[in-house]
């Protein structure tokens, strides 16, 4: 399998169909698919070769699309920057990967000086649609002047992308996915459940760099829908989008979801024609689930669980499981490609309501974290990816995620690594001792607070604290809200006891997370 | 990937739904799976190994089930016979692919002899409801005194099956196909359209050892169906048990489709609750797809092509195209898993609208032919299957076929291969020369016709001749009718014009076959 088999197939069978939709720019599939060949050729004869590490820092648009079928076309591989990171950050993932290939958009160009001065690229290509700045190469240049190429039709077990996720140990970790893992996940998904209307108009409001969205996309790609692309969430971009294309399918996480239902204008606009909301990141209440149904009263709602590491999707719960209010809580159940068990430390499946770590094996686990054989053994072991979550199965195979072993909290979608947090914070001169957990918020599911213990005769504020973050990792990722204290609770062993941190916040809130 | 995978999630997710019903029979899917684990427990003790063949020779029912998960769960190889073959043709299979384990039933006990007096077998399992014969092992002995052992998980890239099929050389081929082939036939296809309904109830009218039953089997265990099996086709047993069980979805060839609709008792039985339809082996008119709509007014109908292999779908016709007429001759588009070509000799793609060869890639290409290397690499080049089928793609990718180059006869559903027959019909004494081609008939698409000229002071009637090939091929090849001529028309290379003899017999037929 290889993931522009179909993009072959949409040119064979629709090729006048609308591939993407950005602001008053439509292209039809044939004309998409010929400058895919033509920017792949662009590539190659800037020296791109097969197995080149090829990123994107960019705010969603078509061009996005093209680079996610135009790099794996030439043989490279995909390395889709998370544009909420900090320069700093940006530069580990880069020099991680070996990426000497960037491309770029308006959004995003300021941020090259910080980048380069840091990591040597050898090109910069530039996406946006204003003037390419000094020393980038403008996209729709090389895209007129190239000649299209012959797909190199890479596949099967080979490197498709390298997709960083947050690190346990403070340092973001590459995962590699190839062609079969991520075409098997979207093959799996789809005969799971209907998640997706064939021929269909799919829009992409969640990030694109995200491999939530790009799977999305990637099912989209196999059942024929047509693109909606705005280049950012906004509660009121995406309601107009939803407008104005007759959206029917779109991913979204439970934070956008709310979002969009409490926004002003929602009356305004005409949303009946969005079908299918995938959403993922946290279970929905059913407050909100209700009232989004009255506001998209067309649509099906499917939760989907995983992780990147599973290209990403384990879990689903579908809509007809949505129809049964006590599974809310729940993450689904396992989908048609992916095994997915309970199991205690030593890898043996606990009884059915029985907390244990939620692993999962099949063709949809990556093949390693890049250049790092130690973590991938720790990861996967006899052939089952272990999540670092904690949770139970009922009776009928529905997983219920109750602690995030692996210490992470999900903040309006995104997976934040208490200890990357606490690496930053650590650094603050003030700063004895310190654990970062998540805490209940109403419009983030979850959000980032530190619990701090100051060094003897030192002071400093929660907004000092903040400050010194936002030098170090992404603005997500910096504690939201802060608490002094003389102590950390510890276990005997010396562990901090993050539990007893976490259940004054926790204890009165009916949601699964422990 | 591995078959199994459908039966653990079944287990996991709803372990008291009905996996079989067969007459008065039902069990769940955790009885069934119970069952199917002691099963292969047995054939271990009894000394199947990893990768080692176990046939079936059996009608329908809910042990040829258990069988096909049975043996992959033990790492062994499938290899269902074909009942319609001559004790010849079961022979050769069995010594072609060194299956010294089979299974039999009541209804092909009475074959025995005839199998063992020239192929010897270790052991044979009777699956019938009767008394074992002599010399045979009794299933439900074996499934009470076993053990039931964990899963092999053999899957991926391993041998799972060998599926004969008719040859062009006059000899079955055993096609090899593995795990990933049949699962990857299945996902995609469940990706391309909604063949089957989720948690339905699935007959099973066609054989089980066809590879087209198979498949459906396959994507019903992944969709959760429950299977309701007949022992074999009739109309009024598969009118009852659709009406007996509230059957939602069918495999069916056109000629199957037929005797339905004009069985005289159909409006004696509810048929209201059948909603999938996928046939194959040739298309449907318009006429027989009009009064199959009043017959099963909720069903959808949709059209797979394809071949044993290719796992064995490489394009569907979907429900939706059932709605143009126009395309009801076309044999569909590639599916999400395959691309679909038509080429020239020289393997280039012909322009749209030309005849050409049909090609197909993908993951469900077979692995090869059993010990056939040459025939593999004839079949399989560049990666692309050659399924020696002629045919035409239009503009929007639907594939006519229009011609089989292989020389193939489709009658009710069956591939005959005209070599088979003509080498058969040349050990007649009387005969000089034959060519045997498909002519039109009402009632199974094609029948197999003969073209004969006598030896000289020969004679012959088609009855001696009919009765003569009986003895050597399966009763559904031997010719229905004959004529005798002087002399065949041949090419300037000496190579019999079939298409010549085809010609009076077809010119006045509306179909694509020529």
């Amino acid at each position: 399998m290889h993931l522009t088999q179909s993009l072959h197939r949409a040119v064979q069978q629709r090729p006048n169909a609308i591939a993407t939709i950005y602001g008053n720019r439509k292209r039809t599939v044939a004309e998409s698919a010929d400058r895919i060949a033509r920017f792949a050729g662009a590539l190659r004869t800037l020296g791109v070769s097969k197995g080149d590490r090829v990123a994107i820092l960019a705010l969603n648009s078509d061009r996005y699309h093209e680079y996610f079928f135009a790099v794996p076309w030439l043989g490279g591989v995909v390395n889709p920057v998370n544009i909420r990171w900090s320069p700093a950050e940006i530069v580990y993932s880069l020099q991680d990967s070996d990426t000497k290939v960037l491309l770029v958009d308006d959004a995003f160009a300021r941020a090259l000086p910080a980048i380069t001065a840091q990591h040597e690229l050898e090109r910069v290509i530039f996406i946006g649609d204003g003037e390419a700045p000094a020393g980038t190469l403008d996209y729709e240049t090389l895209v007129s002047a190239a000649d299209p190429i012959e797909d190199t039709e890479t596949g099967g077990d080979e490197l498709l992308g390298i997709f960083y996720t947050g690190g346990t140990t403070g340092f973001p970790k590459g995962v590699m996915l190839s062609h079969n893992n991520v075409v098997t996940s979207a093959l799996g998904g789809a005969a799971t459940t209907d998640l997706v209307i064939r021929g269909g108009n799919l829009l992409h409001a969640a990030p694109m760099f995200h491999l939530a969205d790009f799977a999305a996309w990637n099912l989209g790609n196999i059942c024929g829908s047509t693109h909606v692309i705005v280049p950012m969430f906004t509660p009121g971009g995406v309601l107009k989008a939803i407008a104005d294309h007759q959206v029917t399918d779109s991913l979204l996480v439970p934070t956008m979801i709310q979002m969009l239902i409490d926004d002003p204008s929602v009356a305004q606009f005409d949303t009946t024609s969005l079908r299918r909301v995938l959403y993922g990141a946290s279970p929905i209440s059913e407050a909100v689930l209700q009232r989004a149904q009255k506001t998209f009263p067309a649509a099906e709602f499917a939760q989907a669980y995983g992780m990147t590491e599973l290209s990403p999707i384990a879990t689903l719960l579908t809509a007809e499981d949505h129809k049964r209010p006590e599974l809310l809580r729940a993450a689904g159940r396992a989908v048609a490609h992916a095994e997915v068990r309970i199991v205690d430390d030593a890898g043996n499946e606990v009884p059915r309501g029985t907390v244990g770590e939620i692993v999962v094996s099949g063709d949809n686990v990556m093949l390693g974290y890049w250049n790092k054989p130690e973590a991938t053994a720790e990861a996967i072991r006899n052939g089952w990816m272990h999540t670092g979550d904690g949770g139970y199965m009922d009776e009928n195979g529905y997983v219920f995620v109750v602690d995030r072993i692996k210490d992470m909290i999900v903040t309006g979608g995104e997976n934040v690594y208490s200890a990357e947090v606490e690496n930053a914070l650590a650094k603050h001169s003030a700063i004895a001792q310190c654990a970062v957990i998540g805490i209940p918020d109403a419009e983030w599911g979850e959000r980032v607070h530190a619990v701090i213990v100051l060094a003897p005769g030192q002071t400093a504020t929660a907004e000092e604290l903040s400050t010194h973050c936002k030098t170090l990792i992404a603005n997500y990722k910096v504690p939201r809200s802060a608490e002094f204290v003389d102590a950390l609770p510890v276990s005997g062993a010396g562990k901090i006891l993050k539990r007893e941190l976490r259940k004054p916040y926790w204890e009165n809130v009916s949601s699964g997370v422990s």
